[in-house]
Formats: C-alpha cells, structure tokens, sequence
C-alpha cells in the first residue's frame, strides 16, 4: 500500500535542461526502439519512466502522439539543418561533408530518435504517413542537388548522385552495429574513418 | 475436382540447370525475405510453387531445413570466394576491391538469398546459431585483414579495418533500396558508383 502510494506520488524525474514531455519523448524512443512501436505498450513506458501510467496523460494524449512526436522531430532537425548548409557560403564538397558530419553525429549522440524515425515511421497514418514520405523524398534529392553541384563544380568525382546518397546514408546506418559492438572505437575515431572513406570517395583528386 | 486433379498432377517446373529442390529454396528464398521466415508458411510455400504442401515434403523436411539451406548455401559461397582471394597473388586493395564486388553482385543477383541470409538468420536454433554467427565473425576478421595487409603496404588509407569493413558492408546493403526503387540505374551503373566510391574512399593516393 505505501508503494503503490509512493509510486502514485513519484513525479518524472527532470533536470533543468528538458520538460517532464522531453523526458517521456526520449524514454519512449528507447522503448520503441527496443521493442518495435507495435509491441511496445503505455504500461512498459510508464514502468520506463517511472511512474503510473496514468500521469503519462497529463503529458500525452498516446502511443501515436509520441511516434508524431519522434519521427516529425527528427525530420526537423535535418530539414533545419539542410537549409543551414544550402545557405552557406562554402564549397559543395564541404556542404557534403557537413551534412554527412551532422548524420554521424546524430545517428552516435541521438540514436534511438534516428533509429525510430527511420523504421517505425511506417506506423505512421495518413495525413502524417504521406507527408513524413514525402520530406524524406524531399530530404534526399536535396541531399543530391548538393552533390550534384559539386560535380559541376569538379570538386566531386563524376557519379551518380542519388546513388552517392543511398551509398551515404546506409554506410552511415551502419553505425547501428557500431552501437551494439562490445569492442567500440570511440566516437571520434568513428567519425574520422567514416569521414575519410566516404568523403575520400567523393572527392575528385 | 478437375482443378485438385490437375493440381495433384502438377510437377514443380525445373529447367535443366537446377533441381526441383533448388526451385524450392529459391521460392524459399523470395517468400521468407516478403513475409519474415516466422510469418510464412508451408502452404504459401506451395502456393508459391504451383503445387500441393504435401508434395514438398518430397523434397524437404520442413521450413526449418529451408532455412538451413538458404543460410549455410550463402555463408558457403562468400566463405569459398574469400578463399580464392586470399590465395591470388595481387595487391591487397585488388583483394578488396574482388571482394566488394562479389559483394555488390551478390546483393544484386542473388538479393532473395542474400537478404534471407542476412536478416533471418536470428531464427536458427543451436548449434547452427552459433555455428552460423561464428562464420559471420571469422568472416569479417578476414575482410579486416585484407583491409589490414593493404594499410600495410601503403596501398589503403590509415583506417581502423573493422570499422571500414562495417562502412563496406552497409554501403551495400543499400543496394536493397535500389531493388525498391522505381527509377533504377543499370546493375553495371550502380557497381561503377559503388566501386567509385567505396574503393575511391580506401585507396591511399
């Protein structure tokens, strides 16, 4: 009686940097991540978080408001990050290898989110399911018009561009083994070998 | 009663290359990569085939043993191919570079096999679990030698070897989106680009 009065009373734990929301956003990720969003139940996210699952309502309104939640913030921070870098004043190559940088740093320091973004997404339904399709298909060809700018402007090699981005991204998928790998190099390390066989790749010598 | 005659009478179509239990795992190989091995059946396997369950079991003794055919048939090959390899007498980043594109054949032409391989696996039962999971690791040791012998000799770039060999690997498995896509390039095209690229990254100039 005196647990369940405790558990009852147990607020979500917060630092000052995020909200009780954030909190159950991330935990949620992980859960999904796990487990798959099917399998994955408002029960295991409240014993993950800590509390009832009840108080998780104060917060949100469901399962699908935090697949919303994952797989739209996510697509954000690329979108954000895509317009960043076409607006900059620098070589195409570098446009490249800072869209690749910011992929490797998000699939090492956000994983989970990426993670649920990229394969629970089909859980999603319409209007949301066609239009997260529709920003990836987007995304990409944005992704490409960078590289193919810097095929004309010869700093990369002459390739096919929306092959070069499939190439891309899955190589830096890869970085799923890296996590579940007992043996890691560090992060940094990771990111340096990544960056020099895949942008090695690209560049015309 | 007719159509239950005829589909009695029904014989599985082989061409005179392969044997009628070579047209079963291939089916095999297609129905397991669409379902999931646990979700398909032995009568989809049938249906599949053109014929009834019963006459399977001709040829194999359940779903189990498909699986079994289709993991250790893959693991074969890629197992025989790096021992021709390792014992040509050419530089290591050629060794490297065969390999990559057994690799990239592989996916494109054999792609059923290969996925079922690759993602099924998980779905064996020991000793062949650990059997089949020993083979993945010693295999990719190898890979890293060559990568290793071939940093040696100057002839690849200063990189960590495993975690090349995990760039490699992803990269082209990315050749499962190319399968998806509705606006392909050439099989040749796609293994140009790759080659470009994945072998562009490694090579030390």
């Amino acid at each position: 009686m005196l647990v369940y009065y405790l558990r009852l009373m147990a607020r979500i734990k917060i630092d000052k940097n995020s909200s009780r929301k954030e909190v159950i956003v991330a935990k949620a990720a992980a859960l999904f991540r796990e487990k798959g969003f099917k399998a994955a139940s408002m029960r295991d996210l409240a014993e993950s978080v800590g509390v009832e699952a009840a108080s998780l309502y104060n917060h949100i309104k469901s399962k699908t408001e935090l697949l919303h939640e994952l797989c739209f913030g996510v697509a954000n921070r690329f979108m954000h990050k895509m317009d960043e870098v076409e607006s900059q004043k620098i070589p195409a190559i570098e446009k490249v290898e800072t869209m690749i940088r910011f992929h490797i740093d998000e699939m090492i320091n956000h994983y989970e989110e990426v993670y649920v973004s990229d394969r629970e997404w089909k859980h999603l339904s319409d209007p949301y399911l066609s239009n997260f399709q529709n920003q990836r298909r987007m995304y990409r060809k944005r992704f490409a018009a960078l590289i193919e700018a810097g095929i004309r402007d010869k700093e990369i090699k002459k390739i096919d561009a929306p092959t070069a981005v499939l190439i891309l991204l899955h190589a830096i998928g890869g970085i799923e083994s890296w996590h579940r790998s007992t043996q890691k190099i560090s992060a940094a390390a990771l990111t340096d070998n990544m960056i020099t066989i895949l942008v090695g790749g690209l560049t015309n010598k």
